[in-house]
This record gives C-alpha cells, structure tokens and sequence, in this order.
C-alpha cells in the first residue's frame, strides 16, 4: 500500500499502527465488496442458499466495525495524534460505519433473493442486478481511492453518483409502472423496490466515503457543500 | 446540565471545553426534533409553506454536524483526552452523524407534504402522523437520556424501538393494500411510504445514539449484541 502521504514518525510503532488501521479498513472493504457482488448473484439466480450465506456474513462485517473502532480509540488515547494522523484515524472511524452500512444494503438484496419470484418479474430482476453491478463498481474505485488516498479519484467518483441515481429514479418509474399493470403483483415488486433502494443507498454511503478521503488529503470537510466548492477544495 | 459524570480536570478550560460540546449537541438534538415535529405537522395539515421552511432549515443542522466535529477534531489534538474524555468525543461524533440523518428524514417527509394528495389518502396521513409523534417521542427520551447520559434509560428506549417497528410494518400492509384496492393511487401512495420508511429509520437512529450512550457510560461497544448481552452490560 502506498504510504508515501502518511507522515514519518520518530515512533516506529506508530506508524506500524497506522498501517494497519489502513490494511484493516481495506480488508472490511474488500469483505463488504464480496458481499455485494454476491448478493447481487444470489438474486439474479434466486440462490437461496448463498442469500442466506451472507445474511450470515454480514456478522463479520459488524465485527470489523467494532473492532476497527476500538484500535482507533486505542491509538487516540496512546499516540495522541494530531494533523494528519488524527485525520486518518477520523476519516477510518467514519468510512467503516458507511461500510457496515453497505453490509447491511447487502442483506436487503440478499432477504430479496429469498423470495418466491414469478416468471415475469424477471425483467425486474434483471435491472436491479444492472443497476446493482454499477453500484459495486463504485463501491471498487471507492476503495481504491482509499487505499491510495486520491482526492482527485473520490471527487470524480462523487460527481460519476449522478448516474447511479438516475438508473434508480428508471427503475422505480418501471416497478410502479408494473405494479399499476398487475396489482397482485405489489407485495413482491414492493420487496424488488427495498432492493433498489438499498443499491441507490450504497451509492450515497460511496459519496460519503469520497468525502473523507478529501477530508484526509486536504483537511477540508466538504460535507454538505456544492461540488463546484468541494473541486475548489481538491484544486487547491 | 449534569455534570456528576464528567470528569475534574485540573484545566478549567478543558472542562469548558467538554460542557460546551455536550451543549452544542444537545442544541442540535432540539433543532433535530422541532424539524421532526414540524414536517409531521406539514404533513398532515398538508401545509406547502412549513414543508418549504423545514427543506431549508436542514442546511442549519449540516452546519452543527460540521462544526461540532471540528470542534471534537480540535479538542483531540489540543487536548489529548483518554478514557471517559474520550469517549465523550466518541460518543458525540458519532451521536451527531445520527442527528444529521434524522434531519435528512424530516427533510423526506416535509417533501411528502408537499404532493398534492386526493381526500381518500388521508386515512394513510393519519396513520403516519401517529406513527411519526411515536418517533418524535423516541427521540425526544433519547435526546433525555443523552443530556443525563443514562444508559438505563437508553436500554429501555432501545428495547421500545420494537413498537415502533410494528407499527410501521403495519402501515406498510396498509399501504399495500391501499394500492391494490386502486392502483392509480401508487405514484402518490409509494411517496407517503418513502415518509414511513423515513420516520421508522429514526426509530434505529435513536436506538444507535442509545447504543452510543451506554458505551460513554460503561465503557463497553454493544453495537451489534443481543438485548440480553447489552442489559448484562448495562447492569454490571
């Protein structure tokens, strides 16, 4: 992993500490990637077997957070971190709770691929896993830019959010659109539609970590400001 | 504010400091809970110009997110605080990223407000009207617990939050129902459910901030554990 940005320390340790908060971040990413991606096969082959393997997972992807976050508090009250070692470890503490927050987006795909699916829902199915699959590929170039630190890539990967969202605004206009056409089709479309929204939600949650990656690298928090700012913020 | 629980330091200032922060969220948390009771009121007077001024004022409780975790950053670094120090930084961090989505949730159902909605919907606002005064009362013993940072208080609102999940997925079969009884309604009955969803997520958000509460207290993360183990932890 390039550790070029991580300051030098006198302290050794310390900054073998870091490096592993890094790596151990990494890792829950990784996880909580293969869980998407597998969730997303589960429903599009209606596996139950594998929807209910990662509803189970998703016990690891918890223990991460819990983890990850102890090492942090550990770290603050031994080290005493200041500038850009005390950013890491706040951008670390926030980025895994938007990452269990994903795991959790993955057992809603995969409590969907648990139910019973007619024939002509099918075409439903279909543009979620589309949409679910642009999704994990943002939640990819996400963590690569964590794991390089690129403030540039999480600015991109922000504004590239648009799509996402407009893909989920589509399908939600094609469940309604199916759901007035065959009523009794409602409580399974429903299910569809929790789904498709937990995938737009794992765009948001890929918004949040870009912005604390910005957060690291230029010391600007750029929550809730415009991306014509946020740019500024990245330019400079 | 109680201030039993804190602990002396031999800077005054530091105290000032944490007592400050302590306030500055507990100022957010009222604000949080005037937009929730406010957007519940635009919504079932159908009120256009209240649902409008809550859209807006959101921008004031992303600034106290912002600010407070500045604030939090600064007192890290400054002061180097360990153990129940700590962990009141911890806990407010985290207990404002909740309030902020909370605020995002009346943004969602002020929104709702703001549909033109036909006379026969109005049985469903009012269902939703209850459902939100049960959150707006979750939150406001959460927010309780939080200024006396009592964790007995904060089990028994985590083990409530089952009730307010029953009502809603009981509104969810309404809904549905409602819809297949007459699919013209869809379009404007899914916009009331994305309100249902909105108000039973602050039912967990207050259940996280709860979770958060016990940790400052006691020491332990019971993200994640069974009731039981939490209440074993709380009574230790």
């Amino acid at each position: 992993m390039d550790n070029i940005s991580l300051n030098k320390h006198i302290s050794g340790q310390f900054n073998a500490e870091l490096e592993d908060i890094r790596n151990r971040v990494l890792a829950m990413g990784g996880l909580v990637e293969r869980q998407l991606e597998q969730s997303l096969d589960a429903l599009s082959s209606l596996d139950s077997n594998l929807a209910k393997k990662i509803i189970e997972g998703d016990h690891r992807v918890n223990g991460m957070e819990v983890s990850i976050d102890e090492e942090c508090a550990r770290i603050i009250a031994k080290r005493q971190p200041t500038a850009s070692d005390l950013r890491l470890i706040i951008t670390t503490t926030k980025t895994i709770t938007d990452l269990e927050r994903i795991g959790d987006a993955c057992v809603r795909i995969a409590k969907s691929a648990l139910e019973k699916r007619t024939n002509n829902q099918q075409p439903l199915l279909v543009s979620i896993e589309s949409m679910g699959r642009h999704a994990t590929r943002t939640l990819h170039s996400t963590l690569d830019a964590l794991a390089r630190m690129d403030a540039d890539a999480a600015l991109e990967i922000h504004k590239e959010d648009v799509k996402l969202d407009k893909e989920y605004e589509g399908i939600i206009r094609q469940l309604m659109t199916y759901m007035m056409e065959d009523p009794r089709s409602i409580p399974g479309v429903l299910d569809v539609l929790w789904a498709a929204r937990a995938i737009e939600r794992v765009g948001d949650r890929c918004k949040n970590i870009c912005e604390y990656i910005i957060y690291y690298v230029k010391g600007k928090d750029v929550r809730h400001t415009s991306y014509e700012d946020m740019e500024k913020d990245v330019q400079s």
